[in-house]
């Protein structure tokens, strides 16, 4: 291989490696922000018409994020001292667009301690916009041996939208 | 250095870190094949005999994961909600062989909300074959102070087998 | 672009992930470093001044971490089983500095399980000494919906100092 064909192939490894780790670091902003309760810089992490549809809530742009954080049932559960909790995500990357997956607990302040509120998996779709690695779709269940919360485990492992 | 030795440095340095990428991957896909109950994806992740000894099971094959995913016992855990959250791997990788260390903990629902059943540390030795990382060993101990938990936490650190 | 100039663009590519994975690293292993009661392990996470500041506690050097993990209440703590465990760290490498972020969760076991002591959130700076990277404070606060909590979520994810 000549020097030209080597470097080409390392500057297209790197570029997947680059991708993989905006994308991770991107979803691990997600609690900080959300549990500040930075609406902004939550809303900021999908792109302008992205969605996000999780239990009782059907976002549909960035707008909607901005405001489910704003909203008074969000801001009772940071004021109360709220962990969104996300783990690792797993990341898939295809040219401009990917997809992620990673489980989630919610743990909220009690009087004598902390409980989990709720254990989910979410399924993301992100594409590659000029500012950067943008939420197109987030889709969110409760880990609660359903069909659909297993089709978003798997499909998210296999780097398959759903 | 020569633009050759250069590259050559480089390629080294990046196939590192797209090993602990992969294996970080593997890792992070656990939790939702298991929870999935996706008995062939989850007994994928380790060679084909490769061994899992956790507390009350001793697997020495892929088809003995496969078993444990379809068993009665982890079909109930998994058909009442649950969510296996492991936490972010640390890894070491040395040539062909690897070491990973995390913690995780198993998440079940009750009737009014989630509780947590286990917290254990996973020690995983890797090895690389001609399909990728795939897991040989992995010993999973419960977070209860005891001297064999401690090891696998201080020699999965280490980069070290148990 | 020459050769040497791309070569010289990769490298400066690669250095940035390979910091902000041995950061990530770093950090993945203070939990099971610190549940092992490895003190030695566990301090030298920090640089030899390194400072840790986490309720009921003020740490300003390595040897008042290593304390920290040999003291009666830490001890008690660990011998009793316990998880601390920390999320996907987001990390922001600036030259020889960085900042990272996360959450995490202190369990421990109970007579019939395990619960949840503690959900925070750890502010880390860290700096890259001749043996590599460091930290130089890391602030920790209880998620309790303070304000002092949101700015060392905001600030962390915004990779600013605190």
């Amino acid at each position: 291989m000549t020097d030209d064909m080597r470097i080409a192939a390392l500057e297209g490894r790197l570029r997947k490696l680059e991708d993989e780790a905006a994308i991770a670091a991107l979803i691990a902003s997600y609690g900080p922000l959300v549990d500040a309760g930075d609406a902004d810089g939550t809303a900021a992490l999908w792109a302008e018409d992205g969605s996000y549809d999780v239990e009782g809530w059907r976002m549909s742009s960035r707008e909607d994020v901005r405001a489910m954080v704003l909203s008074g049932s969000h801001q009772e559960i940071i004021t109360g001292g709220s962990c969104h909790f996300l783990g690792p995500a797993h990341v898939t990357v295809d040219g401009d667009e990917a997809i992620a997956v990673c489980d989630s607990i919610l743990v909220r302040r009690r009087d004598d301690g902390f409980v989990i509120e709720r254990a989910g998996v979410s399924h993301f779709q992100l594409r590659r916009l000029p500012e950067g690695w943008r939420i197109a779709h987030r889709k969110t269940r409760l880990l609660d041996g359903s069909v659909e919360a297993r089709t978003l485990l798997v499909e998210g492992v296999r780097g398959r939208p759903v």
